[in-house]
């Protein structure tokens, strides 16, 4: 990676594999998922008439990418509760946005500024769970790369692969759609960090780990925050799947899913 | 605990804990749990037109408490019916329930006082259930309180909290409810006992834990004789919901859950 | 079995029981697996509007069987995609079958003679899953006669089990309906095959396990073949369910059964 070298960037990219995301990045992770959590039509009811159905929602969103890991892994899907702090950090934070008094806490971290940076440290722990997964799966199946990619897409899109389940839990079920069939962008952007990540831990591009994750999670933390900011939900993928869908597939499935 | 001691209970508790659960008592749960099948709209003409798919109802009745433990601390789920006698004894007592001649089976268990015998000692499992899926999580997560929490109120709840999987074999499907969002007493129960004997297991409780376990069983099994001999639905848990639920959550929470 | 002696089929049993499933008849699995989801109402419209729902479809259509014995015996549900050979095998089919220009292979492979050399080859790859579910099973648990059953059905009868779930990745919901209150023949024919691998594998039965395959294989074959060729949808145990089910259930459960 000449360019990164000449720009000084991968000793940056090194020094950034290192950071620690707990709590600072975790917590900002717990934010802003639960934050959407409450965006769900009927989420805040729920929370009122019952609390433990409203918590199990909200430790899906923050945790569903450990669970579904742990589950495709064939592990324990509560494995990750183990992390007794993380728990008890991410039932705060749910605790703030749906009780807190005149709504003080959810009125901050949804105020425009605050999301845009919490949404930005969210992308970054989300890039790293790809990473982390692939890395997971790869010791458990040395040569299984379909499994890397799929349970590093699971880590990454997380809850949105098993949204009709929780929304189960909140008594509302939507079975005519799914994040299968409308892929939102995290989805879809998750499912190429996982395949590339997963590529380069089978060492097919010359390039090292550190600058991958770096270099994703400046894709991630840009287009994502420039999408909450602009509220778009227009895909960059969308062009290159308007490119490539018609040729593989012979139909523009891309064309559908900006709709989503 | 001076006051087991001076009424001579604490023996009583510990030879209590010793005793056996097989065959008797868990011939009651199973009697107990298959008759609430039996009650459930729609489950004899299921039993009529498809034995197989009634006979998969009556196990998870019997043993979705295992098969949820077994799950969440990741081994089969399969792993409880290496016990054949216990599925053949479960077998059994579907097999009279649903299909013995005159119903006869079925007037007997459903007879008031057998009924209440019956209940009683259902209890007695379910409180021993619960302790043991917290010791069971114990030994997996030396110190994943909430995992061990979790896995004895699973234990403990048994089928109620994925009945809407339990329905679904059966053809029924009501994703509107289930038992997060309209909790009944005994899943209640279960979540204040495995908290109890988390607590317990965590050492942050001063009394043994077959005093725990013998006091809980007592609670289980007169709430619950009385309810089902009053055919009561009230929660003995409402007044203290209606006092604590305003504080924490801002809401009478528990007021809604009166109804179900 | 003398009468396998004297025909001298023991040693064609024992030469059957040593050939190899991969490549060819796994791809004839394939084939007609991928072959009858093209044929659900509407996945052919899934397939054009998003291509991975429609995979993922097809690789449960092809790999259900081993997902879901590894989940009943607790392992990795991805475990068998360590194969990537076979799952990029299964990839090229369903690429083939959706997408292929003209609808040239889906034409050649629905072509009736070649659909029932096909059909064929795939209820010996059944046949086989189903006893190596028994064994897997047996390995896991020595005497869990009920567990080696259920594994082997569920080796058998694949993704019919689970088809609500399937049709749940491509938006459709039918919950009033599923393979166990409607069984169709494979997953009858699974069961009864599971029953007797099992016996057979407890050595209940006097006859070695290669005999036992090979006889099922042609029961399975013929029947299968039969079947497809007629069109027929009534099964072969019908008249067996006719006189057993009235005895045992008090009525005559199997004659709701033929309409599916």
């Amino acid at each position: 990676m000449d360019i990164l070298a000449v720009l000084n960037l991968s000793e940056i990219a090194l020094y950034f594999s290192k950071m620690s995301m707990f709590p600072l990045f975790d917590l900002a992770y717990y934010i802003v998922s639960i934050l959407y959590l409450k965006y769900e039509p009927g989420s805040v009811e729920v929370s009122r008439r019952n609390p433990i159905a409203s918590w199990m929602c909200a430790m899906l969103y923050c945790f569903a990418s450990y669970i579904m890991a742990d589950i495709l892994l064939g592990e324990s899907p509560l494995h990750y509760f183990n992390n007794t702090s993380h728990i008890l950090l991410a039932t705060a934070v749910w605790y703030l946005i749906f009780y807190c008094p005149l709504n003080l806490f959810y009125k901050c971290v949804a105020f425009m500024p605050v999301k845009l940076i919490l949404t930005a440290m969210k992308e970054v722990v989300r890039v790293r769970k790809i990473s982390m997964g692939v890395v997971h799966a790869h010791h458990a199946y040395h040569h299984g790369w379909i499994i890397m990619a799929l349970v590093g897409w699971a880590k990454g899109a997380g809850v949105a692969l098993i949204s009709n389940f929780e929304q189960l839990i909140r008594g509302v079920w939507k079975p005519e759609t799914n994040e299968f069939l409308n892929m939102s962008f995290p989805t879809k952007a998750s499912l190429v960090g996982a395949v590339i990540f997963t590529l380069q831990q089978a060492r097919w591009l010359p390039i090292s780990k550190h600058n991958v994750v770096f270099l994703f999670t400046i894709f991630m933390v840009v287009t994502k925050v420039f999408m909450t900011a602009t509220h778009s939900h227009g895909s960059p993928f969308a062009p290159i799947e308007a490119f490539i869908c018609p040729i593989i597939f012979g139909n523009a499935c891309g064309i559908y899913d900006d709709h989503d």
